[in-house]
């Protein structure tokens, strides 16, 4: 017999019992005995007996299952955003499937089109660096399933979003350098079609500008923001006519290279030039010296954005609606900013 | 129009071309020019036409999806091991999509179930800490999804795994050590019913053999290796009646969390006591002091089980067979090893 075919009729008939029984079983029942549970379940497990989800998810049109896109699974603050995810969605009893695009384009396209034919329930998504329209959104909307996007977003009219205050977090961490003393202070930003950098760079410029301090088109280095782009954009900076005497950097990788960069080229890392990075890596606290960074609360927005995808799914009137969850991101002050105290 | 309900002849009849020509341009031959191609795309993408993956995947009973489930992916280990699984899947048409069990049997049950119910084409899996039997893989096996175990796996007959020569790089942890001057080393393992940690540990005492070095069951501390793990470690270590100069770690969570509760009592690493870790997470190289470790090669291991997955998958007489690809792995030497420099 094909596990495939095998009923609870069967499993009824081998245990001689009745269909109902072997049904409350396996649904868990409380009117079918710890006892026969057991028993009920373990021949069923030894059949390889199973539920027909896939049937019956059809006909109900609901698969319990939560799709998430990240561009990258590693980085400290999406792995403690599906954190936050999974905890909210176990709890409310939805499994959890993940995808990474790897910051292109056509992964994520292809990400969306795998969760699709999975007939996921929802989908959250931080997008990739390589997206710039939404054209690929616009099919999961077309097809009724809702999506929320979580720190990266796109600007889409009816879309619900949980995102960092980023204006506020890089006017905080461009400020704590001004504060210490810092007179020239560069900006490394990733792509600037991403609200997030646009709007981490917008902070900087705030900050500069609350303080009397000069703008300049140069002292900004946008890039993808990897490893290789911090001991880039520090070669560019060393080459300046005058005298850089600050970092923020976008995000923590790039400005961890750049620290090592600088050290490597007899830069002392707070008194010469003082950094700032951004999403506290792990690496961060530990790295010498320790990285003074802006801290995204990851598990937190993951929790608020899977409860807002949830409460999407079961409720149809609130599909598609725009609905924004900011949160506050803190600055934790460690060692690379400690500027002012070499004077 | 419902999205659902839209065909290949609607989008004919709009532009006014052939059925035959949207079918082909969607399928990307290259019988159809690009402009006329891009102007069914565009239609497709407009209308939300979608193929109807899902009934044809019944049809043919194939998704093109692999499914993998890991303990946790922000370990790096895990991250970069399905980095070479997305590399090769992705070269040969297949998607992937990732779920975590965070160490719990349940959530790795329900995690089948999961891909199970999206009826992924294979599955490659690295257990949890709690999983001791097997009960839950031979639903896969029942309904012939092919499994391939990489580094964490259970030895059930007819079953591919692709795994790291855990006893030797337990052994050359310890003999390096040993070579380093070390003559009390303590062991911290993980749970023993793992097959990885079974075998780290015979390695660490076939060195301690070798070498003449007596073996004491008091040494060695099992554990679920987390951060909490390696502080509760070293507090009884430090309440032995004898002094411990070696610690080998079956991760580097725990022994980077040894280092630091060590050199908080007052303890110089490697002078007092010299630390080997195991998987070098990123952390590993930059902590003070650097972290002496063994290099899991991930990438290629991800690369090697999915290969071997999806050739099982493409040739049914290739299913459930027996394959060990086994694949060693590098001690990386840094300062937290260098015990007797301090001679």
């Amino acid at each position: 017999m094909s596990p495939d075919k095998i009923t609870i009729h069967d499993i009824a008939r081998i245990l001689n019992v009745d269909s109902s029984t072997v049904s409350r079983a396996l649904n868990d029942s409380p009117r079918v005995t710890e006892k026969t549970k057991n028993r009920i379940i373990a021949k069923a497990h030894e059949l390889g007996y199973q539920r027909n989800d896939l049937a019956s998810n059809l006909r109900k049109n609901k698969t319990n299952t939560l799709g998430v896109i990240v561009p990258r699974i590693s980085r400290h603050f999406f792995s403690s955003a599906i954190a936050g995810i999974e905890e909210t969605s176990y709890n409310l009893g939805y499994n959890v499937i993940i995808c990474q695009s790897l910051e292109q384009l056509e992964r994520e396209h292809n990400n969306i089109n795998t969760l699709v034919a999975n007939r996921v329930d929802g989908v959250l998504v931080s997008i990739s660096m390589e997206t710039k329209n939404y054209e690929h959104f616009e099919g999961l909307r077309k097809r009724k399933i809702p999506f929320v996007f979580f720190d990266r977003h796109l600007d889409i009219p009816d879309t619900s979003s949980v995102l960092i205050d980023d204006f506020q977090a890089g006017f905080d961490a461009t400020e704590h350098l001004i504060i210490k003393g810092c007179e020239k202070i560069a900006h490394f930003s990733g792509p600037m079609h991403l609200e997030i950098y646009k709007n981490r760079c917008e902070g900087y410029k705030a900050a500069l500008l609350k303080h009397d301090m000069e703008f300049s088109e140069e002292l900004i280095f946008s890039s993808r923001l990897m490893e290789q782009d911090g001991v880039d954009n520090v070669n560019k900076i060393i080459e300046l006519p005058y005298k850089v005497d600050g970092i923020f950097s976008a995000n923590d990788v790039a400005a961890i290279s750049a620290l090592q960069q600088l050290k490597r080229n007899g830069y002392k890392i707070p008194e010469d030039i003082a950094i700032v990075g951004f999403s506290n890596e792990g690496i961060s606290a530990v790295i010498e010296p320790s990285l003074t960074t802006i801290n995204q609360p990851g598990f937190d927005i993951g929790k608020r954005a899977a409860e807002l995808l949830i409460s999407q799914i079961t409720n149809s009137n609130k599909n598609f609606i725009n609905e924004k969850i900011v949160i506050q991101a803190s600055l934790v002050e460690r060692d690379s900013s400690q500027h002012n105290m070499a004077f």
